[in-house]
């Protein structure tokens, strides 16, 4: 009793304040995972859920609506900082989960590298404003006067994000970040045996003051009528066990009531050594460091973990030797608090018990533990003494050999703990139907050099697989590992993985927005996606737009360029100055032999080059430098004789959040005398944000 | 019994053949929607549908997979050249289901205009190969030896089609190209009403002898088992209603067992007139006529049909009176197959029955009918005479006004007819939150030319719609209509619409196949995609790569060029050539002033131009042009003094299918003498596939 009533409820934030339970009784008890101490208590008893979801719906979406995507992009990095000043004390609670350091590390900064990677990569990849736009404009008429076009704009509910124990910063982050540059408020539910780290980074980010209002709400605790309480708009992100997600899809809400449901589900994912790699080869070699890794960091409790090892038969021997060579050289068990050791317990004693009990049906199904044991093993202790721990959860790395590869449960069990089965096969093609027997997987790794094998094993189970690693000897040493998903990665899988898709940078912003399609005239596209299409109006009041500042300058400006001649002679000057002496330019009959030049035509680096002439303004002002040019197509040949003139169109405005300039991009048209054609592109620039006073 | 006897059960096509039941006393009857003559019988008894899937997995996967997404976009294009053919026997059939030579328009040359539109895509976006990249290489590494990539892989199943009795050419053939395309072959379970139309398509495809085998099957008639037979890699494309899309979903085989399903469900659409859209505005006319094209074209039996007509209050009375008189001008109701007639009956008794009864649901839940009746019309009868046709699913078109446009019914219940809900409403707010009513739509459309009513509208209610269409007087003749999804835009929707995708291009065939995450090295990745990464091997055997012909080009095939060495001279000439006289370029103080640059520099077109002479080959040779530039970005200044370089690398090799050249991408980069990149880009030239003999 004394040692309950000194911990305190963990509490929720919720509705723009820290919320705990009038009465508790219910209480779970969360416990260290080396030491048995008790380190928090969760309920949720009396929290109203309803409330808290229609708080996101309206303070939240409100908040981060009110936001550009980069402004987004500028808190998540901002976030990113306030973390890690403040990382010791995530690190500290993290021990008490049984994560070692380099555990640890994965879970804390590899989330604060999620929000610096999102941050960086929407700045970059996304415009400044509230529409991202997908694909080309689609032309539906002949005249150009009425234009499709698919954008993406944020579902109007909360982003409700359930996470697994593992890693429970990393876990919340992955998710938070894309919510919230989607602009779509999240409510985080993490999983008890760790909400209390959970519980401290949402403090850290609420103390920083810096969250928009109801952008980001944490429930400390279950959660069982959460779902009665989502609509159409809402979205649910689950990580955890496939049974669970299963019986959550199965709600109406998701079913019929139009609630998204994405799941990342641990899987049986498989590792393959390939033929060429034989002992000796540094592929061998790379393949038995990451089955070991896996084995071991997190003690094996990440849902990327290698369960199924899948090796040559003549060379299962020698893989064995090798990873007990390698877990006896590396592998030291014990408190992640004491020095020098590098595995750690399990999170619970709970989950202990559900792992040996997993391990046991591998056994019953002819499974034979080759490496470890299931007995309690001796750790080094927190004060650095070595020996039994009974009140860890902790468990010896094990890997169990099947003789018969085709068993089901190899394909089918998994023990989320620090253990992995051994397959054999005789042919690359029977490799690939074992990984296929998983049934759909987050991750395969390949170990080869040869790229027939690889190839070979792509085409079999890609499609099987939301991520596959191959390994050799030019990317080891630089490899990101088998278990790590990447926040510019897709993470996820298809079947027995959930089926979901997280992280892989934009894509997964997308994935809380709806795609739509939109239909009018140039102007309506305009004035709806704030980019300039073709045909819309535009404005030639006559002051040349690269005179104008981000202040100044609006979508449509345009300048329509005097026109000029160009001449046999000209042609001939460009091609002795740039040493461009291709036939169509220098050579009439074999240019006229050509199927797509009339005869000798002027070069389009002759083109472009000139258009800038014709279209540059020479003295300083905004326009700080053309950085670059995309999508340049030559449509029409230019023949000696014939005039050309560009007609150049501010595009879109992206003003940078953290520099004093921002991107203009500018619809760039030559033409000839005839009205037709000759190219298009776009001339990307740097322009002020205002003129500075020269 | 005799009608019944004349009339054979409607074939099905599966595992290469034709088959009919042995016995069918349970065959459906089928009959013509005018004159209620049998026009077939259908039944699948004792169809081995687990086999025909089978099929599909190992013939169909095997035939399709041996083909690029080229070669399956030429036989696209061949399949719609023998439907155009033979399109006399599909319309006369289609006559039989009550469709107006209009309305079959739509579905028959709807339908071959989908197969003509994704080959031409195909080519144009796609690659020439099998495996579709997705995004841009993601460096893994510091020194590039790892990378990211995401690739598109076919799924490994069959995509089984069930499709609404509506549209059964253009139903089938939107989904069966994407299918196609992505390397799936199709099972195709047309509605039992109109599988006759379905059946005759086919029948054409399978007689021109075109069609891989296993690449398309027919099942003409119920398939109560089929979710049995599915398994991972198997996906299901439903067109239906939302409670058959909700039955099917429930399935394990989807819940758990990861079969893909997307459904496109009929939803409460919403057509909004924006209050700038008064009386005598082209927006107030054009939303009248495509209000009344809703009503009557395919007598309102479409998924993407007007069911709730949104106006401002003071606008209502002369709505009403506009859509009456232009009903009165143009619908005449009758035979298809008779001169003069535009709206024709409902597909079949059945269904009459179903729309009035949900028009008894509206007018029960406060609708008032101000247009049309529930009472069996007058119509035209094949023989030019009118009067009644009880025979017939004669309706004729219906508005049913809600004074209380918060009622529930009217924005739930579908009437799947000639039929129309009118609501009001005072603000533009008002008249978002009731289209968001629906639930999720497949499409709304707004009569607006305001940019402001159009933007505070699209805020509100893109998320909740597949499609929004603008209407205003620049686009509204070239319109392609509220009702019509085109192959270029994404058509689904959510919530109610049933959270699909179908269509919308490229991304339809990417929704059957699988994306996944490939991590290695650049030799790797280059051997898995076909497409030159850098930092892989590169062969710069001695021979410009430009004297090769496709035949004999490889990814990777490199030149590296001679250095050359820009003076202030190069640069002075170069401005006064073009023109281009920025100051960066002329003026040493104010260039220094610029953040970018550190004194003059050379001009960027001066540095891609010079490249180009560089690398370029002088003699008529397999190059026939450079037709344009990919992604070029300035990276370092170039100062007097410095010297530039060119590399080349082979990227990717596109040869076209129907000429004797192709598409080849290089990989460009421009360094300077201290090996810094100044410039990369992408150069895209056309390349013939041999050498001709000059």
């Amino acid at each position: 009793m004394d040692e309950r009533a000194a911990v305190g409820i963990l509490p929720s934030f919720v509705r723009g304040s820290w919320w705990t339970p009038v009465e508790a009784a219910d209480a779970a008890d969360v416990r260290d995972a080396t030491t048995g101490d008790l380190v928090a208590r969760v309920s949720t008893s009396g929290l109203d859920l309803a409330a808290a979801l229609e708080y996101g719906r309206t303070a939240g979406q409100a908040s981060i609506g009110a936001l550009t995507f980069h402004e987004r992009a500028m808190l998540l990095k901002q976030f990113a900082v306030v973390l890690t000043e403040r990382k010791d004390e995530l690190y500290a609670l993290s021990a008490r989960s049984g994560a070692t350091k380099a555990d640890s590390w994965v879970d804390i900064d590899g989330g604060i590298g999620v929000l610096f990677s999102y941050s960086g990569k929407a700045r970059r990849e996304m415009p400044n404003s509230r529409v991202y736009l997908d694909g080309p404009v689609e032309v539906l008429s002949k005249d150009g006067s009425f234009l499709g076009r698919h954008i993406h704009t944020r579902l109007p509910g909360v982003a409700v994000q359930i996470n697994a124990f593992n890693f429970p910063v990393w876990g919340s982050l992955e998710k938070f970040a894309p919510a919230f540059l989607a602009g779509m408020p999240t409510l985080v539910k993490p999983a008890t045996p760790t909400g209390y780290l959970a519980e401290a980074f949402v403090r850290i980010l609420v103390e920083s003051g810096l969250l928009p209002e109801g952008s980001l709400q944490l429930v400390s605790g279950s959660v069982p009528t959460l779902f009665e309480h989502l609509r159409l708009g809402d979205l649910v992100a689950f990580t955890g066990s496939a049974s669970t997600a299963a019986h959550l899809r199965a709600h109406e809400c998701v079913q019929t009531g139009g609630v998204r449901f994405t799941s990342e589900t641990d899987s049986i994912n498989a590792s393959v050594l390939g033929p060429d790699a034989v002992v000796g080869t540094p592929e061998f070699d790379a393949y038995i460091r990451q089955l070991v890794t896996e084995l071991t960091s997190k003690a094996g409790q990440k849902c990327t973990a290698i369960r199924r090892a899948i090796v040559p038969s003549e060379a299962a021997d020698a893989v064995i030797a090798a990873v007990r060579d390698r877990i006896a050289e590396r592998i030291v068990l014990g408190d992640p608090r004491a020095g020098g050791v590098t595995m750690g317990p399990l999170a619970s004693l709970g989950q202990r018990r559900d792992v040996l009990a997993q391990v046991a049906k591998l056994e019953a199904a002819g499974g034979v533990l080759v490496i470890g044991s299931t007995a309690e093993p001796e750790v080094t202790r927190a004060d650095g003494s070595t020996g039994p721990a009974p009140d860890g959860a902790f468990l010896s790395p094990m890997l169990i050999r099947f003789e018969d590869a085709s068993a089901d449960a190899v394909h089918e069990i998994e023990a989320f703990g620090p253990v992995a089965s051994l397959l054999t096969y005789d042919d690359v093609e029977e490799a690939g139907d074992l990984v296929a027997r998983g049934g759909g997987s987050l991750v395969t790794s390949v170990a080869t050099h040869d790229p027939e094998v690889a190839l070979t094993l792509l085409t079999r189970i890609a499609a099987l697989n939301g991520r596959v690693l191959l390994l050799d000897r030019d990317g080891a040493r630089s490899s990101t590992g088998h278990g790590s998903p990447l926040p510019t990665l897709v993470h996820g899988g298809p079947g027995r993985a959930g089926g979901g898709e997280e992280l892989g940078g934009i894509r997964a912003v997308l994935h809380h927005m709806q795609r739509t399609a939109v239909q009018g005239s140039p102007d309506m596209l305009t004035a709806l996606t704030g980019v300039w299409h073709a045909g819309a109006t535009a404005n030639g009041d006559g002051q040349h737009p690269f005179r104008k500042s981000l202040a100044e300058l609006r979508i449509g400006d345009q300048l329509a360029s005097a026109s000029r001649k160009v001449s046999l002679q000209d042609i001939e000057t460009f091609a002795s100055f740039t040493g461009d002496t291709f036939y169509a330019h220098m050579d009439e009959e074999a240019a006229a032999a050509n199927p797509f030049f009339p005869g000798r035509v002027a070069h389009g680096y002759l083109l472009v080059s000139w258009a800038a002439g014709l279209f540059v303004d020479p003295d300083p002002g905004p326009v700080l430098a053309n950085y670059g040019l995309e999508n340049l197509r030559f449509v029409t040949p230019v023949s000696p004789g014939d005039r050309i003139r560009v007609q150049l169109t501010a595009k879109q405005i992206t003003p940078r959040e953290s520099d004093e300039y921002g991107e203009v991009r500018w619809d760039a048209v030559i033409r000839n005398q005839d009205d037709e054609t000759v190219a298009t592109y776009d001339v990307l620039t740097l322009v002020q944000k205002a003129l500075t006073t020269a």
